[in-house]
Order: C-alpha cells, then sequence, then structure tokens
C-alpha cells in the first residue's frame, strides 16, 4: 500500500484526548485528517459516515468513549461510571446496525466495572489501554483473516467485492480485502473487481482507491453489473463484509449484498463473508431480527449530483443494509477459521 | 398522464424536413423539444441518448430516413436508392443493441426499393408516409401490450420496473411502463417501484418522473436494493422492456436486468418482458449472439458529479445491456399475446 499505507484509518491524536480520523466523505478527491473529541461531533462522525466499516466504527467507539472518560470530571466511582455509561448509551445510538459498535461499547463498559481501583483517574488510564487493545487486536484479526481467505485466491482468479470492507472500514488489512492485500503481498496475480455500491459508493470512492492504491489490477463496476460479470466468466470468488451475522450465520451487510449472494448462488460462485468474531451476534437468533437503517432519501435522489436526477417530491426506498440468507453463503471467515455452510 | 400528454417522445417538425424530440439528456431538470435534420446531429441524437429505448430509436430512425431522403437531391430512382441506403447504413451503426433501429431502416429500405415508379419525389412522399405508419402502428402496438400487461396487476400490488421502458422510450403507453399505465386507467390500487437504473438513471430521471406525472404512487430504490425489497414482500410482479430478443427469448436489455430476473426466480415473483414483436430477432438463435455495446468509462466515474467519485484513471466495465437467460423470463408480452416461458 502507498499513499495510505502512513496513514490510519482510526487513532488517537496527540495526548490521547482526541480521535484522528480520514474523514471519508471527502475521498477520494481529499485525504483529510480531523481530530475529535467533542460528544457530538463524536456521535456525527459515525452518522455522517466520516468514519464507516463495522470494525472501524468498534475501534473509533472505544476510543471515543476513553477520550470522553477524561471529560466527565467526576472523582467518584459510582456518579463516574454512571455518566460513563450514559456516554457509552449515547454514541451506541449514532446507528442501529453494525454489532461491533455496541460490541466495543460494552467491552469498554465491562472493564470499567470491572476495575479493582476506585481511582477514577486509574479507571480513565485503563479505559485508554483497553481501546488500544481492542485496536491493537483488530489488526491481528484482519491478518489471519487475510491469511485464511488468500488462501482460496488462485493465480488469474477474478475476485470481486461489494461496497467498502477494506483498510479503511477497518484498520490495516480490512476484512474482505484482507484476502486481497494478502494474496498480493504473496505474489498471486488476480483482478479485483469492485462495486461501486449505490447510493454513497463506497465501492468507488474507497475500495477502487485503496485497491488500485496498492497496485492490484482493479475495476470499477455498477452494481447492476455483476451478473454480466458473472456470466462472462470473469468472477471466480466473491468476499464481503458483514455488520452483524446472526446466530444461524444470517448477514446483515451493505444494501445489495443479498442480491450478489443470490448471482452467485445462480452462477455457481463461492461466496465468502469475512468478519472478525466480534461481528456475530449470538443473542440474534436469524437474520429477521437484525435493525436495518433505514437513510435519508437525499442520498439517492441529491447527493453528488450537479443537477437534481430525480423528480422532486419523488418517494424513495432507502435502506442501508440488506440481510443475507445463510443458506447463499459458502462460507464465514473470521480469524478463528472458516466456517463452511454449504458444498 | 399529465406534463408529458401533450408532448410527442419523437414526432415529425412543422413542414416534415426534421425530426421533433424531447432531450432526454436534460430531463428531469428541463423539457426541451429539439429538431433535428442534418445526418451527423441525427446520428448524434441516438448516439448520445437523446433519444433511447427501443422502439422509440425504431421510429426516431424511419423519420430520420424520410428527413434525409428529401436532401439527397438525385432525381434517377438507382441512385436515389444507393445515396439512401448509406444513409441508413450510417444511421444503423450509431447503436449495435437495440434491433429496432435496422428493423425500422430496414422496412423504409423495402419500401423505397418495393416503389413502383420511378418518380424520386413520389418515393420521398411514400417513405414519409411509411415513417408514420411506423409510428402509429407502434402506438397501436404499445396499447396492446398495455391491456394483456393489465390483466395481471391485481389491487394491492406492487410492480418493480428497470430502465425506461415508458413513453419516453417509446410514443403513449411505453413497454414495460404500459400494463401500469391502463392498470392505472382502470383504477387498479398498485404502488410502482423504479430501479434508478445506473450509470445514466433513466429509472430515477424518467421512469420515475412520468410515472409520477400520470399520478401513480411511485417509488424510487438503488438497483442494489431490489433484493431487499422482493424479500419484504413488497413486489409482486416485474415487468422490463427489451432492445433484442433472441429466437429461442433470450432477451438483450438494460445492464442488470438479468441480476433483476435471478433475484426474482429466487423469490418466487413472476418476470415478464414488454416488447412490440419488432424487437424480436429471429436470425439470432441465441442470446450469446447478441451484441452488447460497451460504452464510455466517464458514464459510471464522473457523469452528474460535481467532483470526481472514483480513483483518476481507474479501469471501468460499462456493458450497456446484459442477456436474460429465457429460462428467467415468465413470459413475453407482445403485441399478438402473452407467450409463457414457464410455470
Amino acid at each position: 500500500m502507498k499513499a495510505f499505507d502512513s496513514i490510519d484509518t482510526v487513532a488517537f491524536a496527540e495526548g490521547n484526548t482526541a480521535v484522528r480520523i480520514i474523514d471519508q466523505t471527502l475521498l477520494p478527491g481529499e485525504v483529510k485528517l480531523i481530530d475529535i473529541s467533542k460528544r457530538e461531533e463524536l456521535y456525527e462522525a459515525i452518522k455522517k459516515l466520516r468514519v464507516r466499516g463495522a470494525p472501524a466504527i468498534g475501534v473509533f467507539a472505544a476510543m471515543a468513549l476513553s477520550v470522553l472518560s477524561r471529560s466527565i470530571g467526576e472523582k467518584d466511582k459510582d456518579a463516574f461510571l454512571l455518566e460513563l455509561q450514559k456516554e457509552a448509551d449515547y454514541l451506541n445510538s449514532s446507528r442501529p446496525t453494525a454489532v461491533n459498535l455496541s460490541w466495543a461499547l460494552s467491552e469498554m463498559m465491562k472493564e470499567a466495572k470491572a476495575s479493582e481501583t476506585d481511582d477514577v483517574s486509574a479507571i480513565i488510564e485503563h479505559l485508554y489501554e483497553h481501546a488500544v487493545k481492542i485496536r491493537d487486536d483488530e489488526e491481528v484479526i484482519e491478518k489471519k483473516i487475510g491469511e485464511l481467505g488468500a488462501s482460496l485466491i488462485k493465480d488469474g482468479y477474478g475476485v470481486l467485492t461489494h461496497c467498502n470492507a477494506g483498510r479503511l472500514a477497518c484498520l490495516k488489512y480490512g476484512t474482505a480485502t484482507a484476502p486481497m492485500y494478502i494474496a498480493h503481498e504473496n505474489g498471486v496475480n488476480f483482478r479485483a473487481y469492485c462495486d461501486e455500491t449505490r447510493p454513497l459508493l463506497q465501492g468507488a470512492r474507497l475500495t477502487a482507491l485503496e485497491l488500485s492504491d496498492a497496485g492490484i489490477d482493479t475495476t470499477l463496476n455498477c452494481d447492476n453489473m455483476s451478473s454480466s460479470l458473472m456470466k462472462s466468466g470473469k468472477i471466480d470468488i466473491i468476499f464481503v463484509g458483514a455488520d452483524r451475522i446472526a446466530a444461524n450465520y444470517d448477514t446483515a451487510n451493505k444494501i445489495g449484498t443479498s442480491l450478489l449472494a443470490i448471482a452467485a448462488k445462480h452462477y455457481g460462485i463461492p461466496f465468502y463473508v469475512c468478519a472478525p468474531t466480534s461481528t456475530i451476534d449470538e443473542s440474534i437468533k436469524t437474520g429477521a431480527d437484525i435493525p436495518i437503517e433505514e437513510r435519508e432519501p437525499s442520498e439517492v435522489t441529491e447527493m453528488w449530483y450537479e443537477k437534481r436526477m430525480a423528480p422532486e417530491n419523488i418517494k424513495v426506498y432507502n435502506p442501508a443494509f440488506d440481510v443475507t440468507d445463510h443458506s447463499l453463503i459458502t462460507g464465514v471467515i473470521t480469524e478463528n477459521g472458516i466456517h463452511y455452510l454449504k458444498g
């Protein structure tokens, strides 16, 4: 990786009193780092997708809670924990689908509550250390997912991915892109195809950017071209990320993932979900119970456009995610291994 | 139909020396009529999609050849026919996939050659009359397709369509939209869903515009949301148009159609192709032999955008059409009836 290799998707700023991110709403045109420390701005960064991607949101939320813990100002442990919980609940309400958000906040709260000391400043320091640990663990996890997935990519393959489950959604290797980065490091020759991913174009803006930046042979396509690509024999394997995986492996991911999975099954092309185990939500039995975020109509009708590209006041269907039935998934790749679901 | 009811998609201008069209590249922002008479501009209007949709291209090409016949200037019949053929070949080279283009030009050439008179001015007049006949026949055909298709739409249905096979692609009722217009005229309550249809957004710009303009309950969605829509039970039937249908009913239509058909089969939702018989190309056995137009990468990476939404110099896959296997099609609705292909 070249241009992005020296920049972290999510990090603590100097002094650890702010979280530093690449503002992803400005990519690919501008690479701008922003430091965020106010609660409303931390919330907004998730809500407005300045930071996005389930693993990155998890790490960001842990760091955000660490930052906010420093300004609570309570010296009494119980009062401190009460305020900390309020901040966690507030951050957790920014987006509903990615479970990594609530997982990371819950891990941080558990650490704070389990702390044996009554010294609030020691708890605050421990929260910082635990946010760093969540970050470091995530990087190790991504590499493991990449090594497992890379074993499935052969010379000459065409590899399709949807949305951005890349380093910009994570830390270093991404989840769905991790097999590609590792295969590329290992000298495997393959072609990457990126669904542009309407409405917010994360595939065009982010995945195409980071994969081509890494020197991988990358082609961009509209979401509706995947059947044509598969029929013409250009695609041998598909990797996608996940925002929440139910206990039965039904998987919520970026809108369009289930459509891709149906086409992959039709054409007999292996379809893998790549995600850390923290994305698996055992409390949810099937995908039917995963909350799906509906977003603003303007994302479909206005965003990016010089002139309005749809009639005024038209009704818009704009769910951010869909659920792919586990029967359509070949396997789920986590840091613990490849769990095969069919064939 | 309200705003568009008084405007023809394609017509002769006063004096019949130019073809008048709505410049569809400017919709939905601006309704601008343009008169075109020069050969290069007639060619460009098709190439640049100022006029688009297989039936409209057919009618436009017939009228364009009539207009061009007036300026050939040859008094000798054979010399005239030779020049006329050159003009027809030139127009025919503007886009490769829609068979209505070559069909209409071939019908016009047949009429000219079969003419018993040697009086070139009489042949020119006859060409004009035949272009009018092709236009009038098309309108009757659309209504028949609409009546047949409308019988399939029940109260409470959700009806999905892809791209624009509406009156803006045709003349009055469209092909895929004709069942919706007729059902609406008959007082049937249904909801229409429009795939926005990347990269050129004909669904968002044109179909959503004309259906909502007609008073139909219309919702816009991105192409990748169709699986989510079907899974949630919102879609009961799908109608699409066609650019060329092979002898075995494999159907070339706007890119994304085959992906939609695969999802429809997965969810058990009826999928109908609506087209005049002139779209059926008996000379082509299967869809594998239908030529598919590849268009400019800039349509995917730049068009409509205020800022570039993809990395510089990224490779782009941009076929304008794909082929839907006949096994995925419930039935083909032409002016002659519904031809059921499965079930």
